[in-house]
């Protein structure tokens, strides 16, 4: 039905363009029955995050959606690295505009999106729900991962001289924004890239799993949240702007972070 | 802030409203850091469910927040129910209105309804994530239960001449929504409780483990979902509809069910 205008009823959606992504995942059942199961794994807990897109908000309206799919994948591994866990799997609730006249090549690309980061990370769908919305495109993912029992990272654990450590390069995200709304002219694809595409630091993660004393992902930007995590450790973090990193295309638009300065967080 | 017209940020939603829901749950860290864990627990495995609800489709934009919130929790603790597990917790997406004035008493009652389902059916909340959206109220909940391994009710293992049993009353939230919607008139109020507020059948779920040979719960309605049962077994269902059990008010409404017939599902 792809491109007919014919709207696609929630079964067709799950069975064309979703079961293929459970494929391989025990206790999944296909997506044919009412819930999935987890197996036990020994030794180690399950570890949980939910992040919800929405369109206009957190990604733009006319963004590919292979990309947005993988955008709302990549935010939520972006959390299980954050805890030290391994990805496992996922959940996914997304409403679509019911009037979409081309859901059928949306979903394709999406579903394309998704089973290409499955691939990437080692996951798979255990599970869903499609639904119609008056409003637009939101997709929210639960997604699933395992740590050793009592080793996953929180953001609670900094203490009074420690070290703060950063990985990759900050503040592109942002600028990527700037560019892909034409605030930034002039090319830089990649900080778009990084605006699209986040990250997760899956292998760093779990390299730090009893190496860190907290951790948390950046999303809300360095200063605050390294607030957050200095809030919930009951310490305060010195950043010192000219020591972060930036990618050569930050470093052309906004120099070098300018004279020392000390954010108290 | 309640009802001053300030839009709420993520961070006061959470530490208000939704942190307290997660009070007592080991692994959830009070909604302070980027996942929550699942602990293990021996002999049984974690069965997760996800339903997405969407203001103008699966309640009335006017429907009250506590009964959104208990009916966005009760059709996933109902998926739980079919498949014989024990609620533990959920999390939740909320996409609210960005314009949305009364958005703090909103979240208020939303909050209380919550509260109160999760007294009842013994579950707490364990992560989740707060948005802003241009579009109508979402609410898309992703439940947890236990099941002991191996012993989860399927949708797949009816075999021909098994009988088909039904719990409580048919029909009813479908004309509830009549009543609701002012399509059918003269009171009828238990109706419109029914279309409001499903009633998960939790322990008849887990009375089922080990006698039942397949099982699911009623949301599309009767002959329909007896198909996706009929299906996933290979197997042909006849309802026969004059002894599906009727509420008194349904009786009142649509009669007995008229001639013997017998749907072939």
């Amino acid at each position: 039905m792809t491109g007919s205008g014919q709207p696609l009823g929630e079964f067709d959606r799950i069975a064309r363009f979703f079961a293929p992504l459970s494929r391989g995942a025990p206790g999944a059942f296909g997506l044919t029955d009412d819930a999935a199961v987890l197996p036990t794994q020994l030794g180690r807990n399950w570890v949980v995050t939910v992040d919800a897109l929405v369109a206009g908000v957190h990604f733009l309206p006319d963004d590919p959606a292979d990309l947005v799919a993988r955008k709302a994948l990549r935010v939520n591994l972006s959390d299980l690295a954050a805890m030290g866990a391994e990805p496992y799997g996922y959940t996914i609730a997304l409403a679509l505009p019911r009037d979409q006249a081309d859901a059928g090549d949306w979903l394709e690309r999406f579903s394309h999106g998704l089973a290409e980061d499955q691939e990437r990370f080692g996951v798979c769908l255990l599970g869903g729900d499609s639904v119609s919305t008056p409003g637009p495109v939101s997709v929210s993912v639960t997604a699933f991962g395992l740590a050793a029992a009592e080793r996953v990272l929180r953001r609670s654990g900094a203490t009074p001289g420690d070290s703060v450590w950063v990985s990759g390069t900050i503040g592109d995200a942002a600028l990527g924004l700037d560019v892909v709304q034409g605030r930034i002219t002039g090319g830089f694809d990649d900080l778009a890239d990084r605006y699209r595409l986040p990250r997760p630091r899956i292998a760093l993660g779990r390299g730090l799993v009893g190496l860190a004393t907290a951790a948390m992902d950046v999303s809300d930007g360095l200063v605050q949240d390294a607030g957050h995590l200095a809030a919930r450790s009951g310490v305060a973090i010195d950043v010192d702007a000219p020591a972060v990193p930036l990618s050569a295309s930050a470093v052309t638009l906004v120099g070098h972070g300018g004279p020392r300065r000390r954010y108290r967080a």
